[in-house]
């Protein structure tokens, strides 16, 4: 009898990457990765054949597929809206992925798939009540509430990247004005390097760069660890930005711990204390709170796939 | 053998309230009141005299006791901080009224209890996610997730009312800049009843309440249960207020219901209606999402109290 394996797949705006997960141990066996652009029917069919060729290379049958995917990823396999994926509207992927397999297939939302990944894995181990928010691009955000996945009606919860925090504030992209991402994710970081330097008060970057246009967030990141001066004060103004939002979402959920994930995870400790500081700070009535604990994620760029896969196991279970 | 009951407080800044409610049925079967003023020790003292005096005169026996409290209040029964009884900071008020009568006694936000009252007999029944909120003096929120009450790690979950919407804004009495209580609170409505006041365009208001200072959110609700035309465009102005926190709220819960309750429900329709129209506006990817039905708080007055001695049958079952 062949071995029963999960598969778990998180799907970006680029690649589609796709973990072959060992169901006894957490541990993952094989992986693979293809580009996701196209269609909802494109999108199907890559990942019908990561599987199938994952399936044949490990000589393995699977009991469930999980599926994470950013923005609105309805409770039955549809995909409302993804940012990341303009082609797949309204389109029901987890019950095509499931007949083309013959397996169970859930779709959820990437961040809330990682919360899974951590409360299971990683940074949110022996706590029922923590929040993860991911820093890369945009805000992603999960939450894991009475040790339970917090779900929402449909499926959507979690996205609190587009929370106002400054009604009146600048216009982001999705047409909002202030949302938190605005100013807290890793475009949020870039363009407060870009304006610092656009002062003056950031040569190292404008060197790395070229021009003001060209300072991302990686481009601070860089610098900050150098140890540059002017990167510090730059990410020390980004940690406000971040804890603002945090501090909405620890009166809202009162959680134990903050998990702090994302692609700006890299930056590792000093985001963590910069982060923790002003959080304290933030909090109303903090004098009366136990502190809520700042921590990095400890599962990296395959916590979504990783999250998707075992709650599909939960959910078949 | 005597019947047994269970009985709920609400405890607010001027008066305690109490239900003896019959625990099979829900119904309420006697009910008192108290002020509330002094400290934790009095606080305890007028509780048990009230438990005592409703014990005795409905020959009955209690199987739990259940108290809502404005602010923070432990799950381990200690009332942290409440910004309605500044004598009651830290306080054991549970153990000690548990102590005292001789029964489980579970203390809780009273804003979550609300929600548990709405979910169990009111305008939440049918629905495992649901959002309340009181529009009061300040604002309180209740959530209901997967069936579940939000309670956090600590008991704290729902303190959304200092949710930060505009962090340039005004500077609220909490001492945060732009919390969404500052803005759609009835202490909001009454701000803006003022303002509009201030610059001749609501001389109703003017006339009721003798001059601009004096008038409150009551000044406009009234006005606005004339038909004045001024207070609609008043009211109009509050209900984006309040949609606005809604919308973040959404975007983080995914709820299927919000519940509109506090004592601003006494508008009813116009404040459903507004609130309703404002918040399917503001919610980002409106067009992918089932729009969230706004209803009226159906329990009134009685809904912490009640909430809370429901919820504390459930502690002990």
């Amino acid at each position: 009898m062949l071995p029963t394996m999960l598969l778990g797949f998180d799907v970006g705006g680029t690649n589609a990457r796709a973990l072959l997960i060992d169901a006894a141990t957490g541990d993952v066996v094989d992986r693979d990765r293809e580009p996701s652009r196209g269609s909802g029917e494109d999108l199907v069919a890559t990942l019908a054949q990561m599987a199938e060729r994952l399936v044949t290379r490990n000589s393995c049958s699977l009991s469930a597929v999980g599926c994470g995917v950013a923005g609105l990823a309805h409770r039955s396999g549809v995909v409302h809206f993804s940012p990341n994926l303009p082609g797949v509207l309204e389109y029901p992927v987890g019950p095509e992925l499931a007949e083309r397999l013959g397996v169970p297939v859930e779709i959820m939302n990437d961040a809330s798939a990682g919360a899974w990944a951590e409360a299971r894995l990683g940074a949110g181990r022996g706590s029922d009540d923590f929040i993860l928010v991911t820093l890369g691009t945009g805000i992603g955000t999960g939450f894991v509430c009475g040790g339970r996945l917090l779900g929402g009606h449909n499926g959507f919860a979690g996205e609190s990247g587009h929370m106002v925090v400054d009604a009146h504030g600048p216009i982001h992209h999705t047409g909002q004005r202030g949302p938190w991402e605005y100013f807290a994710s890793g475009d949020g970081l870039g363009r407060l390097g870009r304006a610092a330097a656009e002062v003056g008060r950031f040569p190292a970057a404008l060197a790395d760069a070229g021009s003001p246009a060209d300072i991302t967030g990686f481009t601070v990141a860089e610098a900050l660890g150098r140890g540059d001066h002017n990167a510090e004060e730059v990410f020390a103004e980004f940690c406000g930005h971040v804890a603002l939002g945090l501090a909405n979402l620890v009166l809202i959920f009162d959680p134990e711990r903050i998990v702090l994930g994302g692609g700006l995870v890299s930056v590792g400790e000093p985001l963590r204390t910069g982060v923790s500081g002003h959080l304290d700070e933030l909090i109303l009535g903090g004098q009366y709170r136990p502190s809520v604990a700042v921590v990095l994620a400890e599962l990296g760029d395959d916590a979504g796939a990783l999250g998707a896969a075992l709650w599909a196991q939960e959910s078949v279970d």
